[in-house]
């Protein structure tokens, strides 16, 4: 997954651009980048890492500019890599210009072969240099233009933000697959896979980009232009489910009530007589309350989640058994022991995880484990921008609830319904009011074709 | 404040300081070191920084033997550099010995002065080093026998781990102010500072370790001396108020069932009348919980808590007004509009912070915004190891409640009495059974001599 | 300047391309890279610095394969940043192509203009990119004939070294303005700029690459071909003055010996009376000892150089006069003190160093200095691959020899004539034959072609 | 070997500091260091490394001050890590200390054994700690008495200059071992290893610090002490033969025009039949000047030395043979070729690299090769601090020069003779005046002693 900002109008750009990108990192840890321009030229800065780990006040100081783009990164096409790391920055016959992008292209390949017969040499594994590359050799005059012009010619998800030395250009792709949103601080224009970066920017939120809107920000200030034909929209429904922060609203749609909602809906649809309620921390917490309120189970916390687990945990070789979840998660045991312990988490992908959660709540003491799900069973995997793994890995691919449950040696289990979902995202009654699910029903909104030649992508390496 | 571990018996033994140290991250996150013996030396790594950023697997593999000590810090006498890192290794005429401490010695001033005038050349700023002198110097012949000689020369707050080629030796200053645990996994032998590293480990809690107690372990087992005069024990009462894990338990009594009992307490010591009793995260969220079930009043997350934040975050220059809470905590608005909130937190200390909380919960447009403490008014400075400013920055020390809550700009704001924190942590209606309060009651136990000729320490730089 | 080397047939290919890149070092010392090939993909190491300071046993242990170029760097035409360390390589239609260039192109902003007009996107501000374009873009089946499609479009100097995964290409251009050598060892084939590097690698010398000629080496043994028309060569000159080693054989001709006869007949053209001969070290050293031995005047070693000087020497700011030549050069008192000095250097460019050299040989007590140079004035800076200022920065541009020497204040100045240049470097009464002489004559046998609009190169930066 | 350098009352003491040891680097490449005092505190900074690799410009803004000490270091005590790196700086009872020392002790083991037994803990391996730890001890109260008071307490060769806030102390032992020279430039007094660093500088030589003098230089000015006993002198031959700098002057003789008399005297003691005379640049070229002078044999450069050679040099692993002295040196074939040569060089050690040479001349065609050596046979390791082999390595200790001339291959042999040795360094037909010639005489003017008890030095790592 990824995170995009983008900001305009301001002597600090980068810096702001920094501030968006710390409030967005739980869309991408793996690599995280800024592009400034001072009206002169584009300056870049992007490393693998956390956003404040890269950025020190030597580099920030060397984007300078009014102007900034800003994107953190975790790989979903192309390996993971410092070469692909974001905004990718170029110069070209038309100046220069840098892209962020959140989603997935499902014809990359297919134009990259094209694009690579014609003599372009790709720097990057990554299905975004193809739109950079149809920008270059696009015939229109102007970077809005050039913009279309090559997205007119890709099929996927993207909400994307561009920068050249003096315009700032954020586009959302016509089904909406990913977030997008516009806000303003004085007179600094700011965007933002979520809002939740503008609390800290102290911008207030204007609208939602719309999909297949194109937003334009530059010296004579901000326009919209729709370039391409109208799609029903599909807007991806796990961002309120897990993927989103709980304090930003969605297409007028807030997470954390959404998912306050969907624990409340749970404790409906699979009540269980218990003692205590606790949420896998932190993304069950919501839905928790939710159970907890709406079945009268008193709520409490019986997982502690370590705050200072990095990547690169070493673990002893050989004489000690594998840790898992142990290093994330540990255990309260004086609210566990003796209890029957509804826990909840918003989903569960392979199983093994879930498994050790359980085994760990029952090894504290626990009489009954009670595991509740706030999301249908995830059967199909993303491609439009969410890191899953193959259908065959999905648990709930091969596997029925009971035999999940038998998997993880719960008590029960119980999953919220595609129903329950909608109901509350919508926060009324409620069926699929242009949402992609594909992940839970396997309707996939736009097909991937694979190009006839399609070549392993090996880069030189080094 | 730090953290320390002992391990003895474990091929991997420094694997396991490692594993512990994570654990106790929470205990001191300015430097982190391990020293390892393989029975024939000693092996060192120390760097500033988080546990798992300083050690990788190379790091770790040279760190070969049965036997290891670990320590991460946070910097309360000596300053912050990587000189003052633990554990403290040195090469003297008995062999090697390395060791990390926790606590504060309150006449360190007084023996550097005399070590010194003898010919000592000290090499940090660190009170422990004093305490590696005086073994060096010690006419003893074990090292037992010589920690025991120069801990008598000794005043303040300790909890030892010692380590020399082929001895693990742990140490509890005879009035007991810092915790410190004995484990075992097996054939393994493991000293903590909290028993929470203990589930990582693998290691069953076997008991505290006393006050005034010393614990050998070598080739021929684990064994206990006394080797001071009985003194009344002073356990640090804030342990449980705020530093220790929720999931740890020291000497007896649960951290986190007393935190749940002090915010029931507060409850019935401060009733309100509110919508929504929120915790500030993540030290807050226990007594939120006791709170909310003893007052009926439904308990919420109404503040995210960052968790990618470091400590060199940069922050915009001067456009952009100084962010303070905002990098760490953010509100979620659905939950606070309108509402009357109750928010729990665990101390005040300069009221800064707890202003701005306040601030951050009426703007996201709370109606009223109540503050509860779960400890007594903090009105002095602790000597005995955790960092507290000089008393004149305390607020308490300067303000009545009612002048606090004024600067708060809250509605209300109410603190736990001392009667009610003891009855809290002893589980029953109690007076101070054997705990240091110093920092609440200004009643220090061990006072503060200051050398005849104190010297500014001002070591070399570089 | 910059050196190439090619090896193919060797299973530590990129091991040779280092040693052969340690023995071209004078050629450039501002980056080092080498690309290897195991027959199935380019493996790449590049960056700012020494050869032996880039490259190690890890990095040559990762760069496997059976054939590899390497490139030693000092910029001409391209800003000096890692971006443009070469050899360049990238990944493009036909497979994967590396490069290594010594020269300069004189048509190169016209080719970008047009190449980044068709939508090119460049990544360096290196002539040489725009032939990695011109292969891309070429619609030849094999690696041997795309290169030669590109390079008949590119005019200026070029000796080029080319690895794909399984062929390596060497070519010299028509003029052959810069040198390039063939060798072999058993199986292995090498290239080089210079034949010094066959020496460390155990080669033999084969023959020279002659001007036009392309060689390929693949799994088919060796080959040569000439795609371009005929041309008359313009060898270098200043090869032999000053730029190849003096254990390096180029077309024919010893630098050593060639430099030994250029201080004899400098010794004819420009007699004086005087007590010692004295080389500017290291360059001087043959004209010296020629000098000394034509003359009858003792050579002696009046002038120590330092080898411990780096590019970043730090000097005293405010307090200590500029130190200029004493960094690199310190005076031997016992030589120099109330003698009659000649002192002997390769050329003259600024004039700056050279007074600074007389300064010093005079402050250590020396009666009369002489200064000699074993070349004409330089009148016209290089377009063919040599760093030279401008052609006002020249000194011998704007003054006579006269106007030098009292510049200079040196009691006289000789330099060597054209034809004495020619005469040493032929070692037969001589003329031109075939050399490139352009910064002596001002007769450049290819003019630069601006392009209509030629673009300021500024890339985006960080 | 080590160099030192003092500095004492400029504003950028650092910076000078800085300068002197790059013109000392010669005496030391391993590590690094520079300790300055701004009259308050002592500022350090040594890392592993060349002088102008470890200081930028920020380090040396960092070491503020108006005095300055500085070391270079190649370990002949002592393991080479950066612990060990000199300055060593220490905080103790009177203040702050620091000291670099040029020499060895050779009662170093007995006093650390000493030492250590009375409580003191060392921080390094080098027998230079010792003196600090004596330092602390002393109960004289100024610095200058504490040294006289520790160093009364050594026996061995020393050049040491210590540095406190606000005194510079240089000292050079009874025998004289090592040289010591005082400059002076305006008000800025310079302690240096040798006579090269104050061109640099810009300093005027004052005259040799005396054996058994001690210098002083605080805000009173400058001033000497006699604190020992007189002892007959010895100073070091080898600096002549082959350490110092040829433009050094040592006591009052020329070390370049020492050389070249060596070469002389070397023709006359050794003549040959011969068509060249070469030097093994760059030690032996004054010799072989001096040879060719005085025999009329042409004098010329055979032998190309590299001077991009750093330590870490990777060599190809399996596939080519030991390149040996390739890497640092390549021949001129056509010098050599078919030439009778006459090779010059300062010793021989071990004879492996002598050998390589002699094979390398012959590889390249020479008909003749005869060695020429400006010294006498090296038969015994050196004790004061200049890095030797054992005895049983030294080829000289096992074979006659007959057997030696046979092991290299050479066609003959011929050794300078201690009393020409003798003549050469004096100037006039003698003796040996106050000189040390253990390495060529076995006559040890001190003995080492080794403590009852030595304990195998094997300091925590890491």
């Amino acid at each position: 997954m990824c995170g995009v900002i983008g900001v305009y109008g301001h002597p600090e750009a980068a810096n702001l651009a920094y501030l968006g990108l710390y409030a967005l990192q739980h869309r991408g840890q793996e690599s995280a980048g800024i592009v400034a321009t001072d009206g002169e030229r584009l300056r870049s800065a992007k490393e693998m890492g956390h956003v404040n780990d890269i950025f020190t006040a030597d580099r920030l100081r060397e984007l300078r500019g009014y102007a900034a783009i800003g994107h953190v990164r975790y790989s979903t096409a192309g390996d993971s890599s410092k070469r692909n790391a974001q905004p990718i920055a170029v110069d070209y016959f038309g100046g220069s210009v840098a892209v962020g992008h959140n989603g997935n292209l499902v014809n990359a390949a297919e134009l990259r072969e094209r694009l690579e017969a014609e003599g372009a040499i790709f720097q990057t594994t990554a299905d975004t240099e193809a739109i950079v590359h149809l920008i270059a050799r696009s015939r229109e005059q102007t970077l809005p233009a050039r913009v279309a012009d090559a997205l007119r010619q890709v099929r996927g998800a993207y909400s994307l933000v561009f920068l050249s030395q003096d315009q700032l250009v954020a586009v959302r792709d016509p089904m909406g697959f990913r977030p997008l949103a516009l806000g303003k601080s004085k007179d600094t224009w700011v965007v933002s896979s979520e809002t939740c970066a503008f609390e800290l920017l102290e911008a207030e939120f204007v609208r939602d980009v719309e999909p297949g809107e194109m937003v334009i920000v530059d010296g004579n200030g901000v326009r919209s232009e729709r370039p391409f034909a109208a799609q029903p929209p599909h807007r991806c429904v796990f961002e309120w489910v897990y993927f989103a922060r709980p304090d930003s609203t969605i297409d007028g749609n807030s997470v954390y009530r959404a998912r306050e909602r969907m624990g409340r809906r749970l404790a409906v649809e699979h009540p269980v007589q218990a003692d205590v309620v606790i949420p896998v921390p932190d993304s069950g917490v919501a839905a928790a309350i939710g159970y907890a309120r709406e079945s009268g189970i008193p709520y409490d916390q019986g997982l502690m989640r370590s705050h200072y687990m990095g990547r690169t945990f070493i673990e002893p070789s050989q004489h000690i058994r594998h840790f898992g979840v142990k290093l994330k998660l540990s255990p309260v045991r004086e609210v566990l022991t003796g209890k029957r312990v509804v826990v909840v988490d918003d989903s569960i992908v392979r199983g093994t995880t879930s498994r050790k959660i359980v085994g760990m709540i029952r090894g504290a003491g626990a009489r009954e484990v009670h595991m509740r799900i706030s999301s249908p069973p995830t059967v199909g995997p993303c491609r439009y921008g969410i890191d899953t793994p193959t259908r065959e890995e999905l648990i709930a691919f091969k596997k029925t609830p009971e035999e999940i449950r038998h998997f993880l040696e719960a008590d029960s289990l119980g999953y919220l319904s595609l129903e329950g979902l909608y109901t509350s995202v919508n926060g009324s009654e409620g069926a699929n009011k242009g949402f992609c699910d594909a992940c839970f029903s396997n309707a996939y909104p736009i097909n991937i074709q694979q190009p006839a030649r399609l070549r392993q992508l090996r880069l030189i390496t080094g």
